[in-house]
């Protein structure tokens, strides 16, 4: 009989946010009157900017017509897409990368999971924890791991804890490891990496020649102009990282699709035997043979949210989750708890009282305020006794989400 | 130093029609006069029916409005799309499938690619020679296969050739295998499998406890009642096959990117010591964890390819293909050509003279012709003395390469 990837088994039964979406349709079945207020998964609610979703119809009528049909799109993006995202992201903060460094995709979450395969299986990997499940269940998947102990952590893994001690900011490695995730602003933590920090990361791959693989997909929310958006802010970060950016939070493509990833020209691994290969290549190789191509009229999109139009709306966007962040924040510290980011970043870290489980206070919440977040345990082990709740919704929806949960 | 996925340097240096796309823009730049006429990368060229059209338009303006915003999609496709599915596809052939057992994709090409990873590394793999590359190629990236032989066959890989001689319908392997990929119509051959061809499969599949991994990308193209659009249609297809599906070549959505696989509840895989798995739970975790969902607006304009007017309009695109295929199949035997396939097919099948190699064939046929068509070797060993011609063009763009082969 055919063989199963038995890694697979290794992971618990769900990934994290369909285990929650099961428990709130469960709860909304038993009280069909509660009002649930999601601030769980972190997925925006605001309707799209105009000149996007003008720009994405424009597209669509294209496709109806024999003279602007198109076909399949380019492997790696448009053109006209790589061109803007160089233009956009990377030019006005001194970062010189080539168009042909840019592999447009359908998610920065698709990259995140995809990105192992092109690396051997005998890798050490780092893992922050909490971390986003992702990172550690592709692996899990792909058979970098032993199994889970008690605590969920793989035999095999190396985690770097974040806790409100060493401010969330993941502590370099003991020893030597060869990948590394590095999320920043963090998701679920909402904090950032600093300039020094990441400078620190960046000594370290140099040193252990190792690879960093950056998810920069919640830089928009970066307030502070001395907080880096990008890892090749840094020097010498050509040469050890990879970087995964989301149109998702910040253009509000999560219902969309869009995202994409760098891999410089620079960046090699190695095969067994000490031969040195650009990874650019194996990437390249990978997105036109298990991928093919993001929809044109996504692109088109995604292009239109580097013109001025989109640009100044989608600052708008950002700037009104933000203030649900800061409204959230200040709330919550006036009702006494103890919270962590939702400054650089959509998401807030709550500290729960000593000896609360996440998993309770998810179900409290969700019983008592009808109120969904997500547990920290379900972002890793050094999670617990935290609990992620997300600024995406409508301000009111926000207002009274506080109104619960400090009624509680 | 991080170590790369080794198993990638079997691979030749580029995916097929990269390498296709190469030559092509050399020989453009070369004769930047000369009109080229592209039948050889399978991609439609005629605009999507407006029903689909506006189906999409309005589902992006919807994600404009917070109202009728919506976010991230549901993991197997939003419900809407699933019904349409067993609806419009499988209904009405008498098969039932659950919508359940629908996994929505941004294409079957990704899908057909990414269903390796819920095998075990050790399964023994069957594909038909010709074949469309993504079965090798994802297999040779995992894994599964030595290093390829002068001729392009990969160790540990069963191939099995199909050839005028066998009318290109793939033998049973001699032996035992685990996992068959099979297509039909096919690609590259366009010919089909007969429902007694199919069932000769199922019970070899049921005997060995095979999994049969079925591309029916190309249903829409069958002119004949009695040859079976999907695997289920057959007795016991539910307890031994995948099935994946796609909206390009049927609606025009090779630009748009949508596409389902089928993973029917009964289906299983066992693990090393004997344990049964449904393959339907490795499958959603794979979906899960690393894909995000389908664009909104795609989903909605592939519903709308089983509406009344959609599915009429698909009807007339399909024929206006079909037709192509026919006046090539005609034009080309008249010429003295050996061809088969184009019947049920968008593809024809050219036998080349002997002696004559099937790059060589491409490489003339691109400088004398200025017309592009795909050379059988790139589909395999056996492929080597066929050539494909495509007949996704305009009906003049057809006309007039015939003429210049004809000339030639």
């Amino acid at each position: 009989m055919a063989q199963i990837n038995a890694h697979y088994l290794k992971l618990k039964a769900g990934y994290l946010f369909p285990e929650i979406a099961r428990r709130v349709n469960t709860h909304a079945q038993a009280h069909p009157q509660a009002r649930i207020i999601r601030l769980g998964i972190g997925d925006v609610v605001r309707g799209i900017p105009r000149p996007i979703i003008d720009a994405m119809k424009d597209a669509t009528e294209e496709l109806a017509h024999d003279a602007t049909f198109r076909g399949y799109p380019p492997d790696q993006g448009y053109d006209f897409l790589r061109q803007a995202i160089v233009a956009g992201d990377f030019a006005p903060r001194g970062v010189t990368i080539d168009p042909d460094e840019i592999f447009v995709s359908d998610g920065a979450k698709c990259d995140s999971g995809n990105i192992q395969e092109i690396f051997g299986s005998g890798n050490v990997v780092a893992l922050t924890d909490p971390v986003y499940p992702v990172y550690c269940d592709s692996n899990v998947m792909a058979g970098r791991t032993g199994s889970a102990g008690s605590d969920g952590r793989f035999d095999g893994l190396v985690y770097l804890p974040c806790v409100a001690d060493n401010h969330f900011s993941p502590p370099l490695p003991q020893g030597h490891v060869d990948i590394i995730y590095l999320c920043s602003p963090n998701n679920p933590t909402g904090t950032v990496l600093t300039r020094g920090e990441l400078s620190g990361w960046i000594a370290y791959a140099q040193r252990e020649h190792a690879v960093i693989l950056f998810d920069a997909a919640y830089e928009g929310y970066i307030t502070d102009p001395e907080i880096p958006h990008s890892i090749y802010e840094l020097e010498g970060a050509r040469q050890v990282a990879i970087e995964f950016r989301s149109f998702s939070k910040n253009a509000g493509f999560t219902g969309v699709r869009c995202g994409y990833t760098v891999v410089p020209r620079e960046l090699v691994g190695q095969t067994g035997d000490g031969q040195e290969v650009p990874l650019h290549q194996l990437w390249a190789r990978r997105h036109s043979t298990k991928f093919n191509g993001v929809s044109y009229p996504v692109q088109r999109g995604a292009a239109a949210a580097y013109s001025p139009d989109g640009a100044a709306a989608i600052q708008e966007l950002i700037a009104f989750y933000l203030e649900n962040a800061r409204i959230m924040r200040e709330r919550l510290i006036r009702e006494g708890m103890t919270v962590y980011g939702g400054v650089h970043a959509p998401y807030l870290w709550l500290q729960m009282p000593t000896g609360t489980s996440s998993w309770d206070f998810f179900d409290h919440l969700l019983q008592e305020a009808h109120v969904v977040g997500t547990p920290g345990a379900g972002f890793g082990a050094a999670g617990e006794g935290y609990f992620r709740l997300s600024a995406f919704n409508q301000r009111d929806m926000i207002q009274e989400a506080l109104d619960r949960i400090a009624a509680m």
